[in-house]
This record gives structure tokens, sequence and C-alpha cells, in this order.
């Protein structure tokens, strides 16, 4: 099992609960931009073989938790196909840029993967829960996994197609129907009103980008290609001050007091984090399809006139 | 590992699903009624631990899904206890019965289990889903098998007590917070209105059972002990026939009949299965809290219209 070093923290969580253990996890080095470096992938995979390990799947992720970073996926495709693994794509929060005529470039390669999982609760803003696993195979495979066959439950002496009934295919056994909530939506959206949904999440990335170009308490961890806007806020007591010996220390301890300040107040919620040797910075998601410019820059004012102080 | 032969099939799944795999689920036999015998239960144990077995966990039911059978909690705690093993009781089902001073006996023995699952989306309908597991255990031991510290979703530098977060102990990643559903419905209908909707799913059970007996087309597979009323319609061409050759075999085929014309129709829906040597059966489920004895009746009248020309 190879995944970059940036991907989400369920595959070596996943690995624990089947029994795999996290050992049999091995991490992918990525670039500065959090995605993951196809050579090393072909490295690690040789090595592991070298030891006597058997690789049999690679998680490549389409936009990373954090940074919103997307896995080269027709070079992993390559590596994968050259050592006959099983491409999974982790595209839980990426996989709604494929709805984007302008942006489902990020996610090129993505029909070379063997199994791809997809959250519309995410991006889409569908209700919580709604996650999709996308499978090549056409020969009902998760019944062959997961099938119970309990007879009591799953009744075979029906007067349709048992084949249509999914939920022996499942891990749990009573749970909601959750693609409901997807296909309600995109008959009511349309494809091109989830496209617009997609589209203006970027358009407002990027304008809150600009705008906080314009003002000089913010600085970007970096230029987003996604609509994850990782930034710091700088209060005054610490603008010029890059050079002082204290003051990667000091920025990281800035977060959290404006966090404490937003929720105690009310006005608005932002994420931050540490990140590798980057101190906390705020994640800045805008997925809301009601948002608008003008939030954004209510944002911006906000974190100035809580951080006027610090 | 050791459960009833009638335990939920997700205890065989889980131990697939664990890596443990399905072989070393051991079943112990239950009594006509389906309930677990305490003392095959304790002829299991020693039988595993002459054969190098380590058995750790013995999972008791309250409540199975098709008879309603509730497991003697006390007989099996006690041999839980002679073997050191961890004590489990899937009480999803029947768990709600704790919530009325009438029926909580069936119960007796549970505050000795080391852990219970518990789902108010069953008899209490709260909303699907909401499941509990409740823990003897303080030492946050979810924590300590689930927890992955990441830490770009779970900040430990936040101004109130990080204990209070629980999205580090669970398996999942995002997901709803269940529990609110069930507090709100607590806090809506108080103890003593949960109280009334678990004694009132008894009575029409009962109210159920007793109307069945006064009709000629009706037979119960046995006597309920909960609120699970399994039963056999017979229809007009079978009644007096118990004795032909062929009897259970065409008893088998009503089910399917009735409950497609009953689809399709549009009128109600009640499950039926097969369960050991017995025939498909229907099980009629009385959970919601609106439902009348002029539901019970409109039923039974229903099933006698749907099967007459049977």
């Amino acid at each position: 099992m190879g995944s970059s070093a940036l991907c989400h923290y369920s595959i070596k969580k996943g690995a624990a609960f089947l029994g795999l253990g996290t050992d049999s996890v091995r991490v992918v080095k990525a670039d500065e931009r959090g995605k993951m470096i196809p050579e090393d992938l072909e490295r690690q995979i040789c090595l592991a073989k070298a030891e006597g390990a058997v690789p049999f799947l690679v998680s490549a992720t389409s936009g990373t938790t954090v940074l919103g970073a997307f896995d080269p996926l027709e070079a992993v495709a390559d590596v994968c196909q050259r050592h006959g693994l099983w491409l999974h794509v982790d595209a839980a929060w990426g996989g709604s840029a494929l709805l984007s005529q302008t942006h489902r470039h990020l996610l090129d390669g993505i029909h070379r993967a063997d199994s791809v999982a997809w959250n519309p609760h995410k991006l889409l803003a569908a209700g919580l829960q709604c996650s999709a696993l996308l499978l090549r195979d056409t020969t009902n495979l998760l019944k062959h996994c997961h099938g119970s066959q309990a007879s009591y439950l799953f009744q075979q002496d029906k007067f349709y197609d048992v084949a249509l009934d999914t939920g022996d295919k499942v891990v749990q056994c009573g749970r909601r129907v959750d693609c409901l909530k997807l296909w309600l939506m995109w008959k009511a959206q349309g494809g091109q009103g989830l496209e617009r949904r997609v589209d203006q999440a970027f358009a407002l990335a990027r304008y809150l980008v600009e705008e906080m170009k314009k003002r000089e308490g913010f600085e970007l961890v970096m230029e987003p290609e996604f609509v994850n806007v990782c930034f710091w806020f700088l209060p005054p007591s610490l603008r010029g001050e890059q050079k002082s010996l204290d003051y990667s220390e000091r920025l990281a301890k800035v977060a959290p007091v404006l966090k404490e300040r937003m929720v105690k107040e009310g006005s608005m919620m932002i994420g931050y984090q540490p990140h590798g040797t980057r101190g906390n910075f705020f994640r800045m998601i805008v997925a809301n399809p009601a948002l608008t410019q003008a939030d954004m820059r209510f944002l911006l004012d906000e974190l100035e006139r809580l951080g006027q102080d610090l």
C-alpha cells in the first residue's frame, strides 16, 4: 500500500482497521505543493519488493485536505500499470471539480483508476453524509467482499430482480439512503447548476486571494490551485518582523487566538492547523453556494478587526 | 469470540472486516425460543481453549432480529467472569426496553457488560442513524483504539478542553452528530414519554397477537416476549391441511406472494423470512408511536383480503 505523505489520515486508519497494520502503509514523498512524486512512488515500490513485501494498492489524492493538492494521476497510473497495482483515487474533496469543464483537467488520468472515492457532501454541499465509491470492476466486487447472505434480511424469493438490492454490499447494516440526496440535488440543479457551484467556489477563492494581496496583514502559504486558500494573518506587531528569531513561534500562536475570538463572537469559523514545518495557518474553504464577494471582504475585515491589538 | 446462533450477522461481518476471519466466531447454541444456552457457551470456550485458541469476547444479544429473543445475561456474565472474557451486549434492538419499568427485566444483568450497543433509531424511532456504544471503561478506550492524532484535523491548541472533541475517537471522519437527535427527542418527550413509547409498542404487539388468535387464518411462530410478532398467514387452501406432505413447502410460498401484493397495492409493508427449519413467516414490528389498535386490525383484514384466493 503506497500513499503520499499528504494523504488523508483515513488511509492509515483503514489499514489499522483492516488488520493490515499501519506499518504496511508506505509514505511516498510529496513536492512542496503537496503533490505525490511519481519517481519516489516507483522507488518505494521497488524497495518494498526488494524487502519481500507485496505491494497491491496505491492511493492517490485528488484534492488534499489542507493544501488542496492534486496528485499527477497520469504519471501515478503509469507506475501502477508497470507494477500491476490497484490504483485508488481519494477524490473525496477534489472529485467535484470533474463537474466543471474549466477545472476538470486537475483530475486528468482519473479514468485509469480502479476505484475512486467521492464525497458530494464536501464541495457540492450535499447534506452530510453523501459518499460514493466508484469501481471499474463490474463483477459485483462489493458483494464478493461484504456479502454475508443473511437469509433473514436479504430474501432471494422476491418478485423483482434482487440484484437491485444493495443492502448486502455494504459494510454497515441499517443506514440512510445517501445517494438520494445527490440524485435529488442533481435533478433540481442539473449538471449545469452543479458546474456553476464548482466554478463559483473556484472564482470566490480566487477573489479572496486577490483581495488578500491588497492588504498588508495577509500572507499566502502558496498560490492555490483548488479552493483551499491557506494563509497567515499577520497582526500589526508581527509585520516587518519576518527576520526576528522567534517570528515563526509568535506567528503560530496567532491563529488559535483569532479562532477563539471569532468563535466567542459567533461571527465566523475558519479552521487552522500546522502543516509540515509550517506553523498554524488558516485554511479558508469557500463551498457554500450562497456566499458572495461581500462575504469574502467581511472575512478579511473581521480578521483585521479581531487581530488589531495583537 | 463467541456468539449465539441467532446473533446479528454483523458479528461475523465485523470479524471479517477486522481481519480476524469469520472462523474465529464460534457459534453458541440457542434454545427453541432463540436464547443463547449458557452451558453451551461454557462448553465452547473450554473446547476453544483446548484447541489452543484464545477466546477474548462474548457477544450476547438483547432482542434478536427475527424472534426478538433476549439472551440470559446474568448466566452469560457468570461464564464470562469465570473465564475473564469481555462481555459485549448487542442491545441494538432490545436496549430501549430498559426505558420501561415494566419491561426492563428482559435485560437483567446488562449492568455487568463491558460494552453495550444500542440503536435509538430502532424501537424509539429516532431518525436513522442513531447508534450508541456504551463502555464500562473510563480510560478513553476509543481514543486508544481509533485515535490517529492527525494534527491538521485535531488541533490541540484550543481555548477549551480538547478532551471534549470526539472526532478522533471514531472510525469515520466526516459524520453527522447523531446523538443530537436522541438528546432533542429525550428533551422533548422526557423519560416518561420514551417509556410510554416502549410500553405502547409492547401493548400493541400484545393486542395484535390476541386479535390473531381470534381469526382462523393466522398461526403464531411463538408467543412473543418482545415486540416481534412472528406469524404465518394461512390462506383458505391451506387451512386444515397441516398434515399434508407438502404443507410446509406450500406455506413458505405464501408470504412472498402476499408481500408482492401489498407492495404493489401500496397498502403496507411487512417483512418475512425463513428462520432455521421454519419456512417464510411474517415478522410484524410495531415501533411507530403513531400506530393504533385500528391499524392492527387493518393489517389483519388486509392480509385476509390479499390472500383470500390463495
